[in-house]
């Protein structure tokens, strides 16, 4: 693309011949460009130019289904201007793009925020382009992490036994203040340049592939940062859902699955602003719909990306979030796309995957392939923990997995014990390695993909009463000047201390033997209801060894007699228990100690 | 019927000619009767004799397509021993039975223990063949309240407002202890002779329809009482569901939905016995089921019965509560049946009622029209109180109509704050007037079927902790030795007292507003999402006038401002508060007093 005076972006700034898609709509942005005549190479077809009220843009839609890669060009003519002409490529895309395969439940995610993961640059901790600087001290600040620091750990989290990578976003988030979690984002075509660069996310998606790894980007198709160019300069007055006054939304998201929800609280859910600086995007308007669909393929093309995390998902115009996952998916029919979907209730969760008989009551099809398992969540938070010298019952735990059969697909639930947002798992429990032990154990053996969140396989702790920052603290090692890395074994100095060490090699332990086993992958569920605090099922798959958990979550040790689960022994008599290395005799009784998690599989 | 020296019954004990099912299974019950000869009229036709383990049982079955009314024959005949021949009645059916209606949400249902009502007959308190004697001084004792004492109160409960009588058992429970609650039955043809005879019972269905009331019958199908004669002395060893040790049933409703149940767990829930003195009857095997079939289409067709309670519906065996339920809709399409379904999940309970696209799902249908609302009851009783001096918010109250979309039909829900089996309201609120106002003004203004249970009305206190009796306690005035007559207004001697009368003047208040307003037993639902602790919703049916509910459960008066609301009050300025008989303006702003039910009907 050749540059101009008069015109200051193209965007999608690049394209691929071949798409499934045939259109492609390109925003040309300049000063006064809509009054320029735009013509193009002979071999491009216009289908459509489309001004707004704004005439700073011109919408010029192109029918890709003949184009062929190389160049081409845009001449803009204007009476008494001088013309101009700008280049465009379209790239061959990289065989069989459209046919990636991505993420399902035999992985398991790791989620980072990377502006505190670890750092590598310092040169770019702050930049003179971008408001915010780096501030270590502040809990809401930048504090520098960025893709390289990613990419110099990627061995630490393949040891660990990760095989997904999920950032929080990484495109440009020029915000004042608070502008490190990255969901204000105020270019969606550009790596924020105090993390890194498009190349280097390129890198750490080829870095992550050649190790047999997998990438998964954050998209945000809610809101923007009130900073982004396109809100500051807008194209039409429906750029955004507007209010006289700064509304918030209800984060009602049932008032969008009620039939006896008014029309007024859908609105303020869904049009309200998530804050005030991220203003609320008006996707049914097709120009907004459409940019927001073509950037991300853009990225997901570009980057040779393994899947999507949409974040708020339940926030959008539940018609035009459907129209934009039906786009991504025509052209990866096989990406997974994770939605996050904030509900308590199972039924009501499920009303947002794709193919929910629940969401059909309503004549909804979500057509979201994954969900956020929230019930879950908060079953795990509630009752793996000791509370004044007690010990909550299963019940809750048990009943977010009675209620499977109300999801499409249970197997494509994420299921988690903590997330960028929740309070820290290790700090409700008051980091109790039993606790965890038993949490994750439940996350890694039942249906569905299980993701972790940095600092969990270390015990990290952090309030969430103090605020987002406390839950997002740097990962000790991630910095040079950190006294302590806990990327490092407890056997390196300054490595792990015993605490984290202790986390982190039953992390490994357990993760590392879920990579080989499809049983636990997409095995059949089995469970018994819990008694006594002890919570026991199987997983099952044609002729794959059976596996058999066990989650005691009492005080004491139990003694379990064992022809009450003859059917999900299917006639073993024995078993390897995992987590213990011990070789278990299954014919009459079995006994449990306190708060612990076995997994058995069956000889 | 004639009796004889060998033949001791005669199930069911007559029929009536011209009913769908045209097949009749007589149960003919003698010392070794199975060792006749059977034969009978020529204008009668014996499809099938069978005999079971026990000789003391033959199982008669007859075309019935072609059975004229009157009186037929039937000839015992056995080698060395006296032949015997007894007569059978097969009734005229009154007029269109067939085709009765049945209660819907235009009722408003009343239940009430009988022993615990009102007493009448003081000749039968005790009688000489049963053997628990009256004992009012014992919670779990008999009371003496008697199918009389109900018909002497039926002009109080017309004049409540009330439509629709529920009675908990009547049939003879005939157990040593604790048989006052009736559900403990030991011969389902016979009304318990403590109680009355089956003629009172069709005076009392006589007197109700009388008044154009409606009565329901309380049927148990999941259980018997111990000392049954048909459990002492048992037909075949497949009649009751045995354990070779008590098993008690889990409770473990969930177990019969959940797709990843264990055999082992249903069974325990399905099978397990209710209490040791209650035996599982076994629907699977196909002469219980029958039994349990005629017996129910017997007292509805006997007695003129207006619809139908099922007990402990999901204790059954699953696919024989079907077929038990589409006999009877067979007999009877309008009636309608409740079924008590104990749930606290919403979804979960939807999955249970007729055309459930969630019981869909899971492949089941369970052809259940009316199901009893847990999981409402369970907001009610938990919000509407002040509890150290704070109130809680509406949120579990609003969720549960949120959910109405699960349901294939919500106004065939049973709305209630209490009944038998829960804490008493009242005394969960510590005699909250407002509480109760504000919990009573919920379900009756909201889709479904309001249901109260004796005594709420005047306030009655008991404590569940305490045991079952203490919320089964006498109804003032129903006994002669009382002081105290709450059946009487206040300005009567020995009346209610002041604290009676609120309670009692507000419920009749709202039942009697209730009775002709279509637009809330037929109309669609509007509600706005709670804010500050005031939940506002709308009643709306094509020319009907619309109401509008406010509920404040604040400690505070709040001002609502109405533009908020313009969808609902549709053009409206003005509407009549019905509880408290003010006009209102609803231009823009409008006063509601704390904690204080607003029913307004908008002009």
């Amino acid at each position: 693309m050749k540059a101009s005076h008069v015109l200051k972006r193209v965007e999608p700034p690049h394209w691929w011949a071949g798409m499934y898609i045939k259109k492609l709509q390109l925003l040309f942005y300049g000063d006064r460009i809509s009054e320029y005549n735009i013509t193009c190479s002979s071999d491009l077809n216009i289908l459509q130019v489309e001004k707004t009220q704004n005439s700073n843009y011109l919408f010029v839609t192109l029918d890709t289904s003949e184009v062929q890669a190389g160049m081409y060009f845009f001449k803009f003519q204007k009476e008494n201007f001088p013309e101009f002409t700008i280049f465009y490529a379209f790239k061959s895309r990289v065989e069989d793009s459209a046919n990636r395969i991505s993420f399902d439940s035999s992985d398991v995610f790791y989620l980072l925020m990377p502006d505190r993961f670890a750092h590598a640059n310092p040169l770019i901790n702050s930049v003179k382009q971008l408001s915010e600087k780096a501030n270590p001290y502040d809990l809401n600040g930048r504090h520098g992490g960025d893709i390289l620091g990613i990419i110099n750990n990627l061995d630490y989290l393949k040891d660990l036994g990760i095989t997904t990578l999920w950032c929080t976003p990484l495109c440009e988030n020029n915000s004042a203040t608070g502008s490190y979690h990255g969901y204000a984002q105020t270019d969606v075509y550009k790596i924020d340049a105090r993390l890194g660069t498009l190349e280097d996310y390129k890198r750490l998606s080829h870095e992550l592939h050649g190790r047999n790894m997998k990438l998964v980007i954050d998209y945000v198709i809610n809101h923007w940062g009130s900073e982004h160019w396109l809100i500051k300069d807008m194209p039409n007055d429906g750029w955004l859902n507007q209010w006289e006054h700064f509304t918030n939304t209800t984060h009602k998201t049932t008032t969008l699955i009620d039939m006896n929800a008014s029309v007024f609280d859908k609105e303020q859910h869904e049009k309200g602003w998530f804050v005030s600086t991220m203003p609320d995007l008006n996707q049914q308007n097709p120009l907004v719909l459409n940019y927001l669909i073509q950037n991300a393929i853009w990225w997901i093309e570009e980057v040779g990306l393994d899947g999507v995390r949409v974040d708020t998902f339940t926030y959008n115009d539940k018609e035009a979030a459907v129209k934009w996952l039906l786009a991504i998916k025509s052209e990866y029919p096989n990406l997974n796309i994770a939605g996050e979907v904030w509900l308590h209730n199972s039924a009501q969760l499920a009303y947002w995957q794709k193919d929910s008989k629940i969401g059909q009551m309503a004549k909804y099809n979500s057509q979201l392939p994954c969900l956020t398992d929230f019930p879950l969540h908060n079953a795990l938070q509630d009752i793996f923990y000791i509370k004044h010298k007690k010990v909550k019952g299963l019940e809750s735990l048990y009943e977010t997995f009675v209620n499977d059969f109300f999801y499409p697909s249970p197997h494509n639930l994420m299921r988690f014990i903590e997330n960028h947002d929740t309070q820290r798992f290790n700090t409700q429990s008051g980091g109790d390695l039993n606790a965890y032990k038993l949490a994750l154990t439940v996350i890694c053996t039942t249906r569905g993909i299980p993701q972790l969140y940095y600092g969990s396989e270390i015990g990290m702790q952090g309030d969430k009463n103090n605020g987002d920052g406390d839950i997002r603290h740097e990962f000790p090692g991630g910095w040079k000047q950190h006294k302590q890395n806990a990327f490092l074994p407890s056997t390196a100095k300054n490595g792990r201390n015993a605490y984290q060490e202790r986390f982190h090699a039953f992390t490994k332990k357990l993760l590392n033997w879920r990579k080989d086993k499809p049983v636990v992958h997409y095995g059949k569920f089995l469970h018994f209801v819990p008694v006594d605090n002890v919570y026991v099922y199987f997983r099952y798959l044609k002729e794959e060894k059976r596996v058999m958990v066990i989650i005691n979550n009492a005080k004491t040790k139990k003694i379990l007699a064992l022809q009450k689960f003859a059917e999900g022994l299917n006639g073993s008599k024995a078993g390897n228990e995992i987590l213990s290395n011990q070789v278990l005799d299954l014919s009459i009784k079995l006994s449990v100690p306190a708060r612990t998690p076995y997994i058995i599989e069956l000889t």
